[in-house]
């Protein structure tokens, strides 16, 4: 159970050094104004549940602090660092998304031109840099080097998966005398930043340690939205109109299309209802079974007969029983568990069903997954980036650590990286989100067999 | 002031046919739920701004009421109109903007499938011909006529500007016997839906007249975001990017956009954001001067002097005081005060200056507007078109009129017509959005010479 | 040996009809000019080898016989049919290629509008459509079926691979009263048309069969570019970007891209050449090897040491050595020889290699096909397939058959169907074409181990 | 009259140098060939013309010399530069064009990769750049420098419109050491590359200038296609869609676009054949009225009434008699004769025109010039970039001056520079590229009044 002193951000000690920015508190002035730690937000805007909360406990405060809140982002009046004596470095971990780049610029950007902030380090390939007996030295960033790098996908400073000591990485920390770190990655990161956090205040440090959520996914707990997801599924949508073309024009032809989404069906979900054009979306979420009379090869079966094509979108950790439990899968060299390919998985398998009915069908599988992962971000994206980017600046000048840059509402936010990787966000079933989706597509609440589930799905009216 | 019985939303009457859709009340059948009148959600999310209203009034009802909140869209359980039975009108009116098509392939496929509704008509060429003097008769709408119009740009049914007679709009509704008027269109569109409305309530009839608001400019209050805004601001970086091309690699080159923005300069704010290659954005909320040692033209040719380039975006809305008082510059004919042509305004004034001082500067004027207005929507346009659509229907069904749909904090809502267009809304120039603006710019906060603003904004350090 | 009597186009009869086109004969009137039969491109525009041909032999009607040359593509003045009586149909055979819808939009506006042709019928999915056993109708085309298909992908008619009875098609062109049938497709097409061609001789008939020939990879011979071929080549240049992108960011990143190209590498060669980010390119008519001291392994390695990134770009058709022999790969329903899957052979056996000698190398692969196959044409493609489908209804309506409509140097052309497709179109790998890709790879002119082919091509200079 | 003597390329002198490529002159060993110098290519490859030309003539030296050919471009086994010890420059003057920076690129990287050359210096912003009094020196440039410029558009070296001193010029390349001058430019900066070439040889000096042709318009004479010319018709195909949509989604809408295209309209003629949307394409070539029965305005109208919505493409140098002879308009500083805003004059005089006979048309004006000019080439062009310069740099080394490297019939070539800019490349009225347009449009072939041409270009079959 979450409770809200689960978002109280660690601070590395007292302010004492005035902000460089020209801010003000006053509201007529055409300045901005500085933002003050209590400012939270609501994490429920419900009324009825924000009412409930509070009118069920007795005394005020605690009515009050049983709401969820998060600490507002934005630049502090007074520093934890004098940006201008300190160094900073940034590391870039696991696998490519769109975006990267824009948070390396904005960050770098932001502490030079606002802080005046000059040493600041890129180390490179990941926390495999960040180990001194990786032989890879960090690269020296300024505007210069980082100008031109928001256009193009990738990682200016090169990533790599998989862990690294700790101890050896605090040490490099200080070997360099790095007094913040920008980590920008998944939750394999989040998780190692939140160790090189603990590990640096049990040594006595005062290094602050800042995280900008990086997962394609968009599964982060408590962030309503990370950057690149809005590229991945924009750009997935041609995946999808391209299986859509293929399959329309080939008699009973299957177009499916394998999206990531490896706990969550966000970027499936999306692409589906923006290109209107699936019958099927497959998610981690929903269970679903492929034979009996209310599995997909039969309702995919019905619908060529009706339609003479068909879509499918799976997202890559969409019905994993397939492969057997957890266990039997492994983990691979991030520590996530091993997906089986459900792609190819299906591919396959409907195409055997197919054959052993004696029904022709032609099946078309796209993998976009590459080609989505190493695109340059869409505007909107490198909007969010930059702003990500200027908030993991204001916070870490502040003193801020232990904590990711998020967004909930539109309103930047500070959480503590545990919490938001104690779980994953996911889709849930009963949703807005999945209900479009079930609209759009006009595929079943439920694609199975259960007799329960199945009396409380009603096939809702199918779309052509 | 606003006050929240301005978020009343009108009902027709009373609710007695059930929903068609397969909807529950229960949280664990893999079925979304109906939604109840009574969900409303807030309007402020800050804890402290929350709590102040709250706590400073005495009786418990009273503090809760002084809340803004918003009427919660989405399917409800009981139903005001028999869908089968009722016709049902489209019409849009004004300008392109990306996502129209998508919002009326929403509404008559969700008509169609969800709630079997068959009768659906789409006016042609906006409010013109919903009057029967102009000889233009309605098309019928099926989901094969809509099926692939929303991977085009523009209106299916095309559009006009201008104003019809009230009453004889709401003659012809009466004379198709259509039971729900489907509204797309921008304020002078939403302000003639209300008086739609009105006179069909003094007419004691019962037709709901539902809006989806279209405002490329993404201005109209108490609505977060408006569909085709995000298409806007995204397809105009390309002309920011062709304008720095343009500056960048001529000697003393000055690259000017005009991009839309009658009031509200949220697309240049956007698009300079994204594009981090714009030195300085004009908007309409911020008044500037040219002339001066603080105006435009000598802050100009500083920057020229340091960088041989410059690139100015400037919304259509911005330094209207250059062209007189609104009286001098009258009304056209969607009843907006004429803007004088600021793009063509700057090129020809910046170019006297410079010629004016014997400065060799090279001017690259760019004018995106038909490219933009008449674009498709970006995929998370889609997405957003699609839910509008969905929750316009929803809101029609139940009887509601007078409203819009809408959006506040990534929630669905209805808002009353009348209270959304009382005034605009406005980029603060407190925001974070325009302190972002301003951090990536580097430009001044204030550009002119007023003592007074001057003081209050220190130059914020500049950006190269 | 191709001689120019190979190039003699055959016609179905006297032409009696004059041309609905309003030509001339004469050059200032403003008005084209109709083209004659005797009207001829050359081959060769060698001067040295024109001038030896001519030389070499003694008499002079000889020595220009020698010469080969293309019957001119245009309108004729006289026609073999009365457009206005006779019913023409299109079919769409083999898989998707940019462009067929354009191509079908042009057949259908020039017989509609220029030639006042109004029976104009579709076969559905290929030469399966032109079965009466099918079941499948054709379908009625006319200016409003197809004025917007040519904006999307696929094709309008659908398709379908695999033979069909040449007497049933001829007996259903007979059935319906066709008198040109337009076949757009590949090889195996063609050679199908051929074969229908010669039964409508043989049965004393008159049915014109004009092709388009349809092959992504460009390789029909004695045509300069096939339709689709630049599009599919420039869209493939996005998935070697993504390619290089992953590989560059990972530490000994492998990005291997898998590009159509069944015999011929052009647009591997083409993809590569336009996006200069590849450093292998390996097509079907160069043989390579993995192993040994110049093998691919070796060289890979070498580059990955010293640059720590690679992008490898395969066409479909490469290294087949690998997979056995043609008999023991076996035909698929096209009539094809199977291709053994190179792409995913040298993921896995690179990645293999690299294991062996414990070099950590990170290998992201991408075979973007379907994407390809499915987008709609790029700008040039589409100005390409309208010519080429006027050309086709220009060739038709004067009577010719058994003929497609080609290109040679930049002058459209009618070739005799039999001798397109003798042999397949492939790269010289001592072209200039090959040349530029080597210089712009860098790659040695031969990746191999024998000694004679290494000591003639000496590594040239690489890049980095 | 042109003479095949116009299209002898001078050398400027003796080569002694073997070239450090390692080719052959073997085709048998998987290697390319040098070429020869006596290796030429037929202009005219019409059988009937070229054997009319040889038959015509008695002596058999004669006939041949008669023929027009091309010096064929490539690499040459002797050398008239030690590429190792020379300096280069390269300069690129004029407009923006999609692709300046991949013939930069091209060059730098074949003179440093193939050559070995390491003194590569680029004269920044044009002519400018290279007289001393300017004070801006030249750029290093190596293949670091130049390795990502492809991907975006503009010139990395900057540019500049205008005249130089001939003198000045040559002075500063002696100054500098410079052994061979590349020229990246249109018609002004051919002629004047020429004349630098002449002062060269005038004073005795060995510098070889050799110049790439940019020219968005397509217009130099003896080359089919320059760079930039396929990207730019590609990107105006957007603003055609966009003009479409507006002009058909409001009522009696017309969408007017104005195109690149100052005496040649082939930009407008084939982004109007590509789109298939434009109704009237306006080029310099074919002059047109407005008033009178066979008008624009009054076709326009017709239009209109019958359909709704009209689109017009206007190339920039069409319609120039509307504003005065030459001489009444001057010169640019490029030494262009100005041209009158022929966009600007129709949507105003078209606006006037429906206002005086009370008909409410709705005007849509794009002008997408920036846009365009500023674009990265699309692939084929960005392939084209790189073989001009592989080619341009091969020339030169061989010691080639006073000429560009086009290209012929797919064949890259040399020609003199004072013979390719003799005269402009223009549109020919009775070309088959010209009725495709009137056939994909359905204009008449002459749109005005004059008796003579309306009685030889019966109005051709209309389009809807």
């Amino acid at each position: 159970m979450i409770k809200n002193e689960d978002f109280i951000v660690k601070n590395l000690g007292e302010r004492t050094h005035p902000s460089p920015l020209p801010l003000s508190h006053s509201n007529d002035d055409l300045v901005s104004n500085f933002t003050n730690d209590d400012e939270r937000f609501l994490h429920e805007i419900s009324l009825k549940k924000v009412s409930q909360i509070i009118s069920g406990t007795p005394a005020e405060n605690a009515c009050w602090s049983d709401l969820i809140t998060f600490e507002a982002a934005g630049p502090r009046e007074k520093l934890f660092f004098d940006p201008e004596k300190i160094k900073c470095g940034i590391v870039t971990c696991g696998g490519l998304c769109p975006g990267i780049n824009s948070v390396i610029r904005g960050i770098v950007m932001e502490l030079y031109y606002r802080y005046s902030c000059r040493a600041i380090y890129g180390f490179r390939y990941g926390y495999l840099g960040m180990v001194k007996e990786s032989g890879i030295d960090p690269v020296l960033l300024t505007p210069d080097t980082v100008e031109d790098i928001h256009n193009t996908g990738g990682t200016f400073l090169g990533s790599s998966r998989g862990h690294q000591d700790v101890n050896k990485m605090v040490d490099r920390l200080m070997n360099f005398g790095i007094s913040v770190l920008f980590c920008i990655g998944g939750d394999g990161t989040l998780r190692a930043a939140h160790l090189i956090a603990e590990e640096i205040l049990n040594r006595g440090l005062t290094i602050s340690v800042i995280a900008v959520p990086k997962t394609i996914d968009n599964d982060i707990n408590f962030v309503e939205k990370t950057f690149g997801f809005e590229t991945a599924f924009s750009i997935a949508v041609n995946s999808i109109q391209s299986a859509h073309t293929e399959a329309r024009d080939s008699l009973n032809g299957i177009g499916i299309v394998r999206l990531m989404g490896r706990e969550s069906g966000y970027i499936a979900a999306n692409a589906a209802l923006a290109s209107q054009d699936v019958n099927y979306v497959l998610v981690p979420e929903i269970p679903f079974e492929l034979e009996g009379p209310h599995g997909l090869y039969s309702i995919l079966k019905t619908r060529l007969e009706r339609r003479r094509h068909a879509v499918i979108v799976v997202a890559e950790g969409a019905g994993q029983h397939f492969f057997g439990s957890e266990a039997e899968r492994g983990k691979d060299s991030s520590g996530n568990t091993k997906l089986g390919d459900i792609g190819i998985f299906l591919k396959d398998n409907i195409a055997k069903y197919f054959k052993s009915i004696n029904f022709k069908a032609n099946i078309k599988y796209i993998d976009p997954s590459y080609i989505i992962r190493s695109a340059p971000p869409i505007p909107s994206d490198s909007i969010f980036c930059t702003q990500l980017a200027q908030n993991a600046v204001h916070a870490a000048m502040a003193g801020k650590t232990d904590m990711l840059v998020g967004i909930w509402n539109y309103h930047f936010t500070h959480v503590p990286i545990a919490t938001a990787t104690r779980e994953r966000k996911l889709i849930n079933p009963e949703s807005n989100l999945w209900l479009s989706v079930i609209e759009a597509t006009g595929q079943p609440a439920y694609i199975g067999n259960d007799p329960i589930f199945l009396s409380k799905t009603r096939i809702m009216g199918q779309k052509d």
